[in-house]
């Protein structure tokens, strides 16, 4: 069975990767708004296990609604799940039997609700699995330590690979620095370079 | 790291060994009220994918209590859910890394809620989890048929491997057969004799 896993290089989704191996063909997934060429990243990841990759096409007009939604909001919360819904739409509308994505127990966002799930399911005709959503944040640290490769650092030098960079961008390009820094004052952000 | 699952030889937990096998050293371990020797089934299965296998004693007062829970509420429902959490408690206070069983997404019960799992892990310095939570019943379905040797039948055929079992014995010493009949109508049962 073939499996489209939403990829961003970040450390929950290298280790849904990691874990859904066993049971399915697994092609990473890494879904751009085309703002940026920041998915390279996680086509390099991809390679150091030798799992499938490619990217998935967002619709621009999703990251535009996404940027308001932020500046509006002075968070990034319900942009970042406007986006994960719209690009598990995307994926879920190709041609996998099967689509996963790397959220975990603990998450707030983005979160995918049983009922969304389901109508995923029902309406694509195709299976939805979120294997870390069985694990809480502990667990899952032990299991990063252990069997992947992490670069951390100020967000500054670390790009993650996926529609936030790109979102950051965006937000840059429209309001500047600063507005980012108001939105997401996180700093510390990190990569999955490999897997052991 | 040693984890420590909660097996009962059904298509669930069977497949929540595989899943957790790629990040643990797995133990699957039966819980038993020592009521039946149905645990045997579970070793068998064990058996045959090279599982370290042991058995865990249950307080047999949990037991009684249970069946009078059945007698009264005329469904298993709410019995087998104090008998899982007694069971995930005896198997926390043990000397495992992490624990876990194999509740999925669809299951009414036995459930584990985000709280109850993170009392446990806070209270015995232990990871609790379960890998087929973010798996709906299609998944888990088509999972089973490639990896999973399963037989099925008649409940008076085919025994699950677990204190289920042993809730129906002791139901029937009790209160007779017709007793089990009424709290558990459904006949079909189907536990796992093998793994691929």
């Amino acid at each position: 069975m073939d499996l489209g896993l939403l990829y961003s290089a970040g450390k929950d989704s290298s280790l849904a990767a990691l874990a859904l191996d066993p049971f399915y063909t697994v092609t990473l997934v890494t879904a751009t708004f085309g703002i940026t060429d920041d998915w390279e990243h996680a086509r390099k990841a991809a390679e150091t296990a030798d799992f499938d990759f490619r990217t998935l096409d967002l619709d621009p007009a999703v990251a535009e609604a996404a940027v308001d939604r932020m500046i509006a909001d002075g968070f990034p919360r319900n942009a970042i799940q406007q986006v994960h819904t719209h690009a598990l739409e995307r994926l879920a509308a190709g041609d996998f039997d099967a689509i996963g994505d790397g959220t975990r127990r603990d998450d707030r966002v983005p979160a995918v609700s049983r009922a969304q799930a389901q109508s995923l399911e029902d309406r694509h005709g195709i299976d939805y699995v979120a294997p870390l959503t069985g694990f809480g944040r502990g667990a899952i640290d032990r299991l990063v330590d252990a069997r992947l490769v992490v670069e951390s650092g100020p967000s500054e030098a670390i790009t993650r690979a996926d529609y936030e960079a790109e979102l950051r961008a965006l937000l840059a390009k429209r309001e500047g620095r600063a507005a980012v820094e108001e939105v997401f004052p996180d700093h510390e952000q990190s990569y999955v370079t490999g897997f052991r």
